[in-house]
């Protein structure tokens, strides 16, 4: 049994066909068994999404013609795809689930916002290890040969020392070299937020819409925040819980009159 | 300033002419000025979903003509209304957020993919007191009596008590009249999860599809948790963090050889 290669699911958000999962998946053939499941469209943005009130399609599909990993395109979001992944289309439960490389970071509060992270989170609740990866690079032509070396090494430990209950790794990749990459590691999540600025135009038709753009805020001086790693030159590992209980608050709003 | 009448904003995932926005509106109109700005179609399971790619709508309405309060209907997601409410529509900073009430539960791990309570986190990364309201009855004719004078009383003792940074709240409340309601519980989020159980079909030109439906399973078998709470009676209120940090993990993870 434990020479037995690890069933490994893929997902991400960009979508499929985006360069952040090719990367990945030609990491993990390296690895284990792969079944990637993962979204038909581009799908950052949607959180902890799931289709409640519409159909799901989820269609086996070649990518990669030579490469040795099963995959499905699915109409949902990323968490959509873990569920049916895990459902419907493993024969078992895998032994790892990795979501991205995210196009862009994850760091910071947009662990909440990313369905990369929701992904990964989605996988955790359901008793797999699970680890989330984002490069701080939004391009579609990002290049993702450092961030191969550091997901390989982050995989491989994660698979022998196993994840503590009730955690997944949030990693971020910062837009550097392998050797300017000055090594990894393990923080919390800084303390910032975003400012929105919505921008406010008008339709041929005479309707105002808007646009959602906002500013990154981190206000948070720790030298063990993710954003002070990733500044300095670091990839940022979070162990992110997904028990949302503000234990150390039960003690005050005890003290309510209610 | 002290006589002011506080700035209330209220939002919701079932949309704004659900019947448990219409029951949170009328509670909130006896404690403050308020401001509805609210998705103008049901957004359940949107969890912290925002609108990246799409144009955003957000049109002054009037549901109620007697009533004191300002409306808006948004085109978009629970926490697009936050977002867009405080950066367009409010003339400073709300003294609370409400979202809710909510039909149907949003305990346990419910947290995660309720837009009701994604968008009192996203008030609360902006610093705005906040409080997602779920009642435990998913029916449309559902009835809000006795959660008005639970939603009253808690969101009166917040106004005065003041949150601690970086917690909202989530309180449920059980399909019970008020009489038999047995009181307000401080609790934690069980360690509960979703099975899932896809509904495969086939479509009218032969395309599998599924739809998503599951089975929430609760091995946690503390009497802290919401949801000994609920089944036995009383409103629960979970404390809930956006630093989703697993701080306990940071020294675990320390000891691997990354």
């Amino acid at each position: 049994m434990s020479k037995k290669k690890p069933l490994i699911l893929v997902t991400n958000d960009d979508g499929i066909t985006a360069p952040g999962i090719r990367a990945l998946i030609e990491v993990m053939n390296s690895i284990g068994d792969v079944y990637v499941v993962a979204p038909d469209a581009p799908q950052s943005g949607m959180g902890h999404a799931i289709t409640l009130n519409d159909t799901l399609y989820c269609d086996s599909i070649t990518v990669a013609k030579k490469e040795p990993q099963i995959e499905y395109s699915c109409s949902g979001t990323p968490v959509d795809c873990v569920k049916i992944a895990v459902n419907e289309i493993l024969k078992r439960k895998p032994d790892l689930c990795v979501s991205g490389i995210n196009h862009g970071s994850n760091s910071s509060i947009n662990v909440i916002y990313s369905g990369t992270m929701s992904a990964a989170v989605e996988a955790g609740t359901q008793g797999i290890p699970s680890i989330g990866f984002s490069l701080l690079d939004y391009s579609i032509d990002a290049d993702f040969e450092a961030s191969k070396k550091f997901v390989k090494k982050i995989v491989k430990e994660c698979l022998k020392n196993k994840l503590p209950k009730g955690v997944v790794l949030n990693v971020n990749i910062p837009k550097l070299s392998a050797k300017e990459i000055k090594g990894i590691k393990v923080c919390r999540q800084a303390d910032a937020h975003w400012e929105e600025k919505f921008d406010k135009r008008t339709n041929p038709v005479g309707r105002d819409y808007y646009w959602l753009s906002g500013e990154f805020v981190n206000e948070d001086k720790g030298q063990d925040t993710d954003e002070w790693a990733l500044a300095n030159g670091y990839v940022s590992v979070v162990p992110v819980q997904f028990d949302l209980t503000a234990h150390h608050a039960i003690k005050e709003i005890n003290t309510w009159d209610i």
